[in-house]
């Protein structure tokens, strides 16, 4: 088998080839009607795909009942051609995974970090890999890209740490130094933004032109996306569901005032489940145990966190109209205590049409943000997004 | 000169048309340059245009300094090829102008109606049109699309008024009404939508990949442009600003509480301020010059809802980051009452960066809705929209 990627430089290329990733098996006629592309421009885009081993032909008929005509030999990714490590930096651990070419999660590995500083996380998380990569031959072989998925202001094109606040880091080139220290290329991205591109193509997102990804815990994050595309925002900024003002109250650290954030993380839960109860240790598991047990009080506060997270989904109907909002995250692990309140107010404030935008409330196993990583080091086959 | 329209068929037609209509003269090294076209393809591309009239070349070196180089040949617009009728029904009167291919406006005429049902409407529209018309023969000559701008819910596809809640109308085939009305093909369009058009190709948005119309009044509706195209929602509902919650209180005619039409819209202001003074009849002038006048319950009431409008600002900007946000509508007539506290919300409550985003306020001359409709006529030349 050739060693080398296929070439997607083309148009025609990545349309069939995003087209055959996303949407499993799929045959060349079903190809051209879904791209507008001729049957011959079909074949010329999937043949460096085959030869490279990325692609293969199922068995001539094998999908086609008897008597339906010309067997349609559909086209399918070899999804174990090429593997991808994704790793997801928080304050407190690394969670590494190594997915294949459909981002299904091979192996996975935690790393609790000892420090919060660059060189520390940098030398961990090249032992991660390592680690990774040493499960199997055929992961040191055919794996060349890692995606790394970290909180707040993180520049793609130029692999750079901009700004998180939860790290503490400021203007880090995150991505060169990990590509020293791993040889592997390397696709930082935004963690709730990689965690969209793996929906988008792999998840509740696939096939539609636009769906929104909305994150619950520490902080409250989303991906937007619209006509197919990621909105980035012209300024840098988008998807800042957390910093939408829905109440009058209270003070938000963004400066701003009745944040979603400042209502509804798992912090400014702890602290209202701590100020209603007058017990100033109460900690989140005691307030959802609590709140399950039916305490009115800690109920409320979950009622009022799933009222605000409400507020901020129905500005996002409201709004952009997306066919599909995914709530999710680790702050989501008690849903339970979240969902009753959170549909009741989408409902009332949905306006018109609006409502009916489908919500999907679910928890969110934290392996799941590296498997956005690498969600992300998958796409390095189409931009030439990695350092 | 031959009174075909040019065939705008292709990909190459459509980037080498738009650009010249909306950025001025062009030379043909700066389309291909812009759109990535080959020389070859813009000629080819612009020959249609050409020939039709619709395109002209400027003298050879007109536009280019002396030792320039080759002469540039700049391509034009011929604004007068074709002219548009543009009409804004609202539920008092009827608005018409006649535009150019730049929406320039050539003639308006202003129309009392006496009645809102459907038929007396299409009557009355009839007449406008047939005096638009008349006041040169070359509008009747070279006059073949007309764009029709209405609130509410509105299907530019099928040209149906879905649901009007000021006009009463639900289920209204209004564009196929009024093309038997006046020979005219139509374009039907929702107001704000159709705004959002005439900003985006001949106002604020030209050039911008993103940027957001919001409009106050009698309602509060939202135009959003992301990727260069005007976001429709997914389930036909998106930019509904004056649906956003942003208080507790009051409850708004959809059914949702402390949305910004509650408090920002005209009968909220007025509404506001009889219950702030005591004055069961006072009205919007009178509350603007109290206000101007420096009492300080008016003014409370004008602060008020420039905050409500400052937050549903920041939701845009917090959540699809556009590059400018204008804001506009003839509630903004007194927009020196609104503006100091729009901009000092907007300052507080925009996450970060997207706090870059430009404000751009000010009033809307009513015309400026009929030019938004002669906009979405022009937009015929590319789609095929019209009945």
């Amino acid at each position: 088998m050739s060693p080398r990627r296929p070439p997607i430089t083309t148009q025609a290329s990545t349309a069939v080839f995003t087209q055959v990733l996303t949407q499993g098996p799929v045959s060349r006629v079903d190809l051209a009607r879904r791209t507008g592309l001729s049957s011959a421009a079909i074949t010329k885009a999937a043949r460096p795909f085959l030869d490279a081993g990325y692609l293969e032909e199922l068995e001539a008929g094998e999908r086609t009942a008897p008597g339906a005509g010309r067997p349609a030999s559909p086209l399918v990714v070899r999804a174990d051609r090429e593997f991808f490590v994704g790793v997801k930096i928080t304050t407190e651990d690394l969670i590494g995974v190594v997915g294949d070419l459909r981002t299904q999660i091979r192996a996975s590995a935690h790393h609790q970090l000892a420090a919060g500083d660059v060189e520390h996380v940098v030398g961990a998380l090249a032992e991660l890999v390592d680690e990774l990569l040493a499960r199997s031959p055929e992961y040191r072989e055919r794996t060349h890209v890692m995606g790394v998925a970290v909180s707040g202001d993180v520049d793609r094109a130029t692999g750079t740490v901009r700004y998180s606040p939860f790290l503490g880091w400021r203007d880090v080139p995150l991505a060169e130094l990990l590509a020293e220290a791993t040889g592997l290329k390397v696709v930082l991205e935004n963690d709730v933004k990689a965690l969209t591109v793996a929906e988008q193509w792999f998840g509740e997102g696939v096939g539609l032109s636009s769906f929104a990804l909305v994150t619950v815990g520490t902080g409250i994050g989303c991906g937007l996306v619209i006509g197919g595309n990621l909105v980035a925002g012209a300024h840098g900024v988008a998807g800042e569901l957390g910093h939408l003002a829905v109440a009058a109250e209270p003070a938000c650290h963004c400066g701003g005032t009745g944040c979603v954030e400042a209502i509804a993380s798992t912090d400014a839960i702890v602290a209202r489940a701590r100020l209603v109860t007058g017990s100033p240790a109460l900690s989140m598991e005691q307030a959802v145990t609590g709140a399950r047990g039916g305490d009115p009080l800690l109920r409320g506060v979950f009622d009022r966190a799933g009222h605000a997270i409400g507020l901020g989904l129905t500005a996002v109907a409201n709004l952009v109209g997306p066919e599909r909002i995914v709530v999710s995250g680790e702050g989501l692990a008690a849903y339970d205590l979240f969902e009753p309140q959170i549909r009741e107010t989408f409902a009332r404030q949905a306006f018109g049409a609006a409502a009916d935008c489908a919500l999907i409330i679910r928890p969110l196993p934290f392996e799941e943000w590296a498997r956005g990583a690498a969600s992300v080091a998958v796409q390095s086959l189409f931009s030439g997004h990695a350092h």
